[in-house]
């Protein structure tokens, strides 16, 4: 999907709404337990109340490995249940993946290739070789952890390397890759603040930005400073939608949470200059 | 495991090597191809042909997601194989993985509960809630990236943040993290004149050296800086071990090079004093 087509996609839905499929058995509604696939039946039901209200779906790879070959097997499905029947979904693997380059490519081609997702999330710690494989696939996106939600984040991203924070020398770095027009940077809304000094480093990169919901961030302050002319921005939310309900309405009630914060994007889009 | 464990099997076996299995079908023996898990068959004979000469082995998950679902099956395969057969090996999930905690603690689970590695290779970026939940687990081991042995280290890892190295600040933050003594680190070869800078950080950790053999580091260049007291290094060696041949005679030139190796560790754990 060429990132034209994503704004496109804004534009129609009137939402830049990202729906985290973080999904764990502990949490789903436990009448999906006795089917024989409960994590893809939870995703199927979450999808189909949800697709009109949301431009992109972020399962974390983490919550399926935990559950070994069955958790990859939900993943697959997944993944090719939005390609098959919701073509126009920007699907984001948010692997956190990165490792040397030949290795890099393996995981590259696993999740853009193999699994055929949109888009996967890199960590940038071992530079550029470990980035660059994920940036040869055409229209595909490499979504580069720049400064994310985590309290963690203090330890090394806000700290400074002469005199700039490593997650800016992160984002200007970056921007000297081969294929660098294929990158997306992670922005966590819990530092609504720091969205104008990276606006002045990445104007027109799309930021993908989790922390809105349970993890405190405010949307109205991420669209304030993060927003540009494309809209620019893909905002996550997993538990406060998908966890609304965890009786026989949960996907009603995960379709409600997720109408409140397409609303709230529609009423934001229309208002801005 | 434990690391006197470890240090006692090194001393053992004097052998601090660890092989890793980064298994490629386009590079394995083509007689195996006709098997029914090709990945699970070569790594078997690697291991039965290489066990006594290695204290360590590591897959690096890249390479088993590449093959999707079949993929992780022979990983299971194969640290089930491991676990069961030669129950003194360490084993290491080379997965660089880390996200924010809760998401941290489903890699954790999958990696060092289900699959029962000893350890796992894990990403600095996110800070302290990425890698605390690694380390919650009790003789069970984190191998934190510190200095790669890639060329994208010099793009961050080298920069200085305060006039100090961030890979110093890795280190050196990491040690106050809770359960820190299960830490050890990542530190490439190709770095050699680094390591007595990093053992005044960590003098007493073990350290995971790739960067060995096909990338171009020197064994007693990185025994002479980073050995301490209790050995307190594990030398990664994959490419030059387990291609050494794609003949029927794959398992018997991999022992050979892996002989190689141990009998020059064998020398240098004589000459220490």
């Amino acid at each position: 999907m060429t990132t034209q087509q994503l704004t496109e996609q804004i534009r129609h839905k009137k939402s830049f709404l990202c729906i985290g499929l973080d999904v764990d058995l502990n949490k789903i509604p436990p009448h999906l337990l006795t089917e024989e696939d409960p994590i893809f039946e939870f995703n199927k039901a979450i999808i189909d109340a949800t697709h009109d209200l949301c431009v992109s779906y972020k399962p974390n790879t983490a919550f399926y490995e935990a559950y070994g070959i069955k958790g990859w097997l939900s993943l697959q499905k997944t993944i090719h249940y939005l390609n098959q029947k919701h073509p126009e979904i920007f699907t984001i693997a948010d692997a956190k993946r990165g490792d040397i380059g030949n290795t890099s490519s393996m995981y590259a081609k696993a999740f853009l290739e193999d699994l055929d997702f949109d888009s996967v999330t890199v960590a940038p710690y071992m530079g550029k070789d470990s980035v660059e494989p994920f940036l040869a696939f055409e229209n595909k996106h490499t979504i580069l952890l720049a400064l994310t939600s985590n309290e963690g984040a203090f330890d090394f991203q806000t700290q400074k390397i002469e005199g700039k924070e490593v997650y800016k020398q992160v984002l200007e770095t970056s921007k000297t890759w081969k294929n660098s027009q294929n990158l997306m940077y992670v922005v966590g809304a819990t530092k609504a603040e720091y969205f104008s000094e990276i606006r002045k480093i990445v104007p027109d990169s799309f930021l993908l930005v989790p922390g809105v919901g349970a993890q405190g961030g405010s949307l109205s302050e991420v669209c304030k400073f993060g927003m540009n002319a494309q809209v620019g921005l893909l905002v996550n939310s997993s538990r406060g939608i998908i966890y609304a309900s965890n009786g026989t309405d949960f996907a009603e009630k995960a379709r409600a949470e997720a109408l409140k914060m397409q609303q709230e994007m529609a009423v934001i889009l229309e208002n801005r200059v």
